[in-house]
C-alpha cells in the first residue's frame, strides 16, 4: 500500500552502514578499542582551525534574519563567484557562478543532476566498483544502470568495453575520481579518452549525453598528480562536489553542482536543475555553511594524516602477502578477499575483528573495501590481526591458496 | 532530451519568487523604503538568543569530528529523544524517537513522506488555498492533487465537498494550520471532523488514508487557541515540523518528520520514510543544527513583533474597506482582491509600490496574500498606498464596486 521501493531501501541498509551498526553494538559487547571499524568512510581528522573560526565570526557578526535566512534557491550569488573565481584561477577553467547551485553536500548534488538531466528508462553508465548509492539514486529518477568492468589489477577504465556499452539510450555517464572504493585516480589521458568515446558516439547517435563527475575526494590525492578539472576536456560535463571530505564536515551538508558553460544549451540544464532541487524538496543550501565557504576555499583537513595511514596499511598488508591496489586518493583501500567470495570473507574477518565492507554492493565481487579514515593507533592495532587472518587462512586453506 | 517536467519548474519560478525578485530590482531602482515588499515568508525577527548562544557553546566545546560528523540518517538519537520528549510533555501525546526522522526543513519532511507513501496515480487531497509547493512536490512523486474549496468568508474546510471528494484512490490528506496563506488555525472540532470522515472513508474503501499534518506555524499563533496535535486524534498521521519560522532559521534547514506510533504498521512507514530520505538524496539533517535543538525547545521568536504587525494591518485594511480574513496564526493575511481577478489586481498594486501574491498560485482565485513578517515601519508606510489604491480604484469602479 505505502510505497514499496521506498521500504525496500529503508529496511535494507546499505552493507556500509549493516557493517557500521554491528561495529557499534560490538565495542559496546568487548570494548571500543578491541573492534578494528574500517566500515565507514567518516572523517576522522578535525576540520581546518579556520571553519570554526568563520562560524563563529559570522554567528557574532551577521544580522541573525540574513545570517539565518532564506539565501536564493541555487545559494548566496556572492558565495558563488567566490567559489567561480577560485575554480577557474585553481584549475584554468572558465566556469560562471549562474551556473553554479549550492546544495546540502555530494548525494543532494547527484539526485539533483540526475533528476534534472534523466527521463524514464534513459541509461547511466558506471564504472565498476562504483559508491553504491549512484544506484538507488537512478533508479529513484527510473533510469537504468549499465556496468562497465574495470581492468584486472589496475582498476582503471576498460575503454573498449565501455565504448560497446554506450548505447542510443545512454544519457549520462558518472566518474568519480579519487574512487570510493579503489582510491584510484582518473589521468589526465584517460579523461581524454573518456570524452574522445563519448564525443564520437553522442555525435553517432546524434543526441547529448552528459558526463557526471562525482569529485568529494579531489583534494585528498596522495600523489603528484595534477587533477584534471572535467570542464576542460568535455563540453557537456556537470561536476559534483561536496566539502564532507576536505574539510571534514560530512554531517553539515554542503556542496554544489556547476556545470560546463560550454554545455550544449546550458541554460535549460541549469534550470532543470533548479526545479529538480525544488522538486526533490531542497530550498537552499544551509545558510551558515554557505556564507562559510570563501574564507575556506583553498584549506582542507591535515590530509598528511591520511596518508600516514595509507602508507602504513598498504606498507603492512602486501608484506603479509595481501592483494591491494594502492590508493592515490581518498581514503580507502581495495582489497581481494581471501577466496572468491567477499561476502564470506568480511564474515570471516569479523571473527577477527576486522570490519571490511565487501564490494558486492560496489558492483564488483571478491575484494574488500577498508576505510582508513581512522586512529592511527587503530591500524597499528589492527596489523596483527590482518596478519592472524592471513596465516590462519593459508593453514586450514593450504590446497587452494599456494 | 533533459527532463523538460524538470526545466519549467526550475524556469516558472513560483508567483511567490518571481514577485519576491521583482522587488529586489525595483528597491535598487527606487530605494528599499519606498517598495512595500509584502511577497515572501522570509522571518523578519531575529532568532532568540539561545540559538547564536547555543550554536557557539557547540562550536566552542564540541570535537570537530563528531560535532561536523554524520550522524546517522534519521539524525541523532538523542535529539530526537530530546525533541518527543517535549513534545509527549508539551501536547500529552506518546510520540517515539525510533519513528522521529530529522529534516533539512519543511520541504524535506514534505518530500520525503510524500515519496515513502504514494505510489504512481495515488490521490492527494488539498484543502484550497494551499501552499503551492504541495502540488509540485506530489505531482514529482507521480500523485494526483484533489482540491477541496473552503468555505467562504471563513476560510475553514469544507467537510461536504471533502467527503465526497474522497475516492478508492485516496492515499494521502494534508492539511496545513496555522495556514500559509490564510493564517487560520483549524479548530479542535474541526480536526475531529476530519478525522472522523477519514476514518470512516477508509473503513469503507478498506485501505489506510494518511493524514499529513504540515505545520512550521504551529508556535505563530495569536489567539488563545489550544493547538489540537494530529497524532492524540487520528492513528494514520505524520506530522511534518520546521524550526524555520518558530526559531527565524529558515536558511538553515532544519525540521523532523514524526510518524503516529497508533498507525497501522507504523515501522513499515518509517523504514520508507528512511528508504526516501535516502532515495532523494538526504544523507542527514546539518549536525550542528541538530545537536542545537535540545536547548532551543519551547523557545520561539518575539511573536508579538508579528502580533503587532497584524493587528495594525488588519485594523486598517479593514477600516479602508478591504475585505480581509483576520489571521489567527502564521504572518500572512489573505485579502480579497478588488476586482474578480487577483492577478490583474497584483498588477494594479504594483503601480502603489505593494507587492501582494495572487492567490491562483494557491489554488484560489480572487484574493491576495499579504506576508507581514515585515518590519513594522514598512507597514505603517505602507497603510497611505493601500489607502490610496482602495479610494482610486473606487473612483475609477465605481458603478460595479458599490
Amino acid at each position: 500500500m505505502i510505497n514499496q521501493e521506498m521500504k525496500n531501501l529503508g529496511q535494507n541498509a546499505s552493507a556500509i552502514r549493516e557493517l557500521f551498526e554491528y561495529g557499534k553494538r560490538r565495542k559496546q559487547e568487548i570494548g571500543e578499542e578491541n573492534v578494528f571499524d574500517f566500515s565507514i568512510g567518516n572523517p576522522s581528522v578535525p576540520s581546518p582551525q579556520i571553519v570554526n573560526e568563520t562560524l563563529i565570526n559570522l554567528i557574532n557578526n551577521t544580522e541573525s534574519t540574513h545570517l539565518h535566512g532564506y539565501t536564493s534557491a541555487a545559494g548566496d550569488i556572492n558565495v558563488r563567484r567566490k567559489i567561480v573565481e577560485y575554480l577557474n584561477k585553481k584549475y584554468n577553467c572558465q566556469l560562471d557562478e549562474n551556473l553554479m547551485y549550492l546544495t546540502v553536500g555530494a548525494a543532494a548534488s547527484l539526485t539533483i543532476s540526475i533528476n534534472a538531466i534523466l527521463n524514464s528508462d534513459d541509461e547511466v553508465i558506471l564504472f565498476a566498483p562504483y559508491f553504491p548509492e549512484y544506484k538507488v539514486f537512478v533508479e529513484k529518477a527510473k533510469g537504468i544502470i549499465k556496468i562497465v568492468k574495470p581492468l584486472e589489477k589496475t582498476f582503471t577504465p576498460d575503454f573498449e568495453m565501455f565504448e560497446k556499452t554506450i548505447t542510443s539510450k545512454t544519457k549520462m555517464v558518472i566518474i568519480n575520481s579519487p574512487n570510493n572504493p579503489t582510491g584510484v585516480v582518473l589521468k589526465e589521458n584517460e579523461i581524454i579518452k573518456i570524452s574522445e568515446i563519448l564525443s564520437k558516439k553522442a555525435k553517432e547517435y546524434n543526441h547529448d549525453i552528459y558526463l557526471l563527475s562525482d569529485e568529494p575526494y579531489r583534494e585528498l590525492i596522495y600523489n603528484d598528480i595534477n587533477y584534471p578539472f572535467i570542464t576542460n576536456y568535455y563540453n557537456n560535463s556537470i561536476v559534483c562536489y561536496s566539502f564532507s571530505k576536505s574539510l571534514s564536515l560530512p554531517g553539515e551538508r554542503i556542496g554544489y553542482i556547476v556545470i560546463n558553460p560550454t554545455m550544449n544549451d546550458a541554460s535549460s540544464v541549469y534550470q532543470a536543475i533548479c526545479g529538480a532541487g525544488r522538486a526533490l524538496g531542497f530550498v537552499c543550501a544551509p545558510s551558515l555553511f554557505q556564507y562559510m565557504i570563501p574564507s575556506c576555499l583553498g584549506y582542507t583537513s591535515d590530509l598528511k594524516i591520511y596518508k600516514d595511514n595509507r602508507d602504513k596499511l598498504y606498507q603492512a598488508l602486501t608484506s603479509y602477502g595481501y592483494e591491494v591496489v594502492k590508493p592515490e586518493g581518498a581514503f580507502y583501500l581495495f582489497m581481494k578477499a581471501l577466496g572468491d567470495d567477499a561476502i564470506k570473507f568480511s564474515s570471516l574477518a569479523k571473527k577477527y575483528e576486522l570490519l571490511l565492507v565487501p564490494s558486492d554492493s560496489f558492483g564488483y565481487g571478491g575484494y574488500v573495501r577498508i576505510s582508513y579514515c581512522v586512529p592511527y593507533q587503530q591500524i597499528e592495532l589492527s596489523l596483527k590481526a590482518f596478519k592472524q587472518l592471513i596465516d590462519d587462512y593459508k593453514k586450514t586453506n593450504e590446497v587452494e591458496y599456494e
